[in-house]
């Protein structure tokens, strides 16, 4: 079997990297990490995917605090194209990316989000819920798009928020859900069709009648 | 044992009072529905009480389209008082209630949502749900403030949106889940104690240490 080349964009530890990286041992992964990208020169990630054998790259973000220079987003689109990547994951990637870098891979970069979108985007999503009381929580992969957060919905799973829960535990248990959920992602976005109602996501098997 | 007389207020067919109606049909539902309240005349809700042998008065609601007039909700709160009512639970009652009625039962004002709130709150919930593209809806158990669903909330149940769902399937099955929600969220309130922290609620048991 071929294993499509993906990138991962990360900003800290990466622990989606991991699961990710993990989840790619498997035989019959469909995907293969081909680079790791960061804005911070000594993210553990860049570690991670040393450790894995992976090509891993400082990228300088440049002057500003949310986005990434123009200059250094071209250099990542060129590294990624390079290595023939298929699909961008960001793993706690924290700056937003432009039109120019996402239209190099349409509708094929792709995040994880701590909350059941679109409740609770932005920063600190499971903090957030905790706060506001909800008695589910969970997470949620979706296609990047030019707002935080706001792109089309992939998947999602449900954590349930227990009485005795403080914010530390319920965010323990979302990322535990998250590094499932992110390797399923993949999956789904290599083996099978993307198809589109409005907004809506739907997978068909690849080649099948719309 | 005692059961607590509990109030219901609906504007249509008023398929949760009869979950409600149904459930304190077993001998030891902590509840009895005592009054059910409409805003409008012909609503299905007054003929279900009225066939279950509760009492089901219409109140004129006056001339604003969002609002009960003042006099009518005064008159609301008198008929649910007479009957020693101890909770008012909406059932698709289309109107905004006034700090003046939501003070006479202080925290004993609930209502049921068809999301799981913050997210699509207002009309249509199923319907801009299902557009957004979500993969988990449900619906929400709530206390009733000032706004538009946006109190405490109580509990929630989840409902996975599946690729083949129509807005339609969904509701359906989001419909299903509030007739067991809204029985369990009476329950809780009649026989726990609810306990506020910043806006979360918890339950305890009756006479617990905080």
């Amino acid at each position: 079997m071929t294993r499509a080349p993906i990138g991962v964009l990360a900003s800290g530890r990466g622990s989606n990297l991991l699961a990710i990286l993990e989840a790619s041992n498997a035989p019959d992964y469909p995907a293969r990490v081909a680079l790791v990208l960061s804005d911070v020169e000594d993210a553990p990630a860049l570690d991670h995917a040393r450790a894995a054998g992976v090509d891993a790259l400082y990228v300088p973000p440049g002057p500003r605090r949310a986005r990434v220079s123009p200059e250094t987003e071209a250099r990542m689109v060129e590294e990624l194209r390079t290595r023939g990547v298929r699909l961008v994951a960001l793993a706690g990637f924290m700056r937003i990316l432009s039109p120019r870098f996402l239209d190099a891979f349409p509708n094929r970069v792709i995040n994880i989000h701590p909350s059941l979108l679109p409740s609770f985007p932005g920063l600190e999503a499971q903090r957030q819920a905790f706060a506001h009381g909800v008695r589910i929580s969970g997470c949620t992969t979706h296609i990047v798009d030019a707002g935080v957060d706001s792109g089309p919905i992939l998947f999602q799973a449900a954590v349930p928020v227990r009485d005795e829960e403080t914010a530390e535990s319920l965010a323990a248990r979302i990322l535990a859900e998250e590094h499932k959920l992110y390797p399923r992602t993949i999956t789904a976005l290599l083996t099978q069709e993307l198809v589109f109602d409005g907004r809506r996501c739907l997978f068909r098997p690849k080649g099948a009648p719309r």
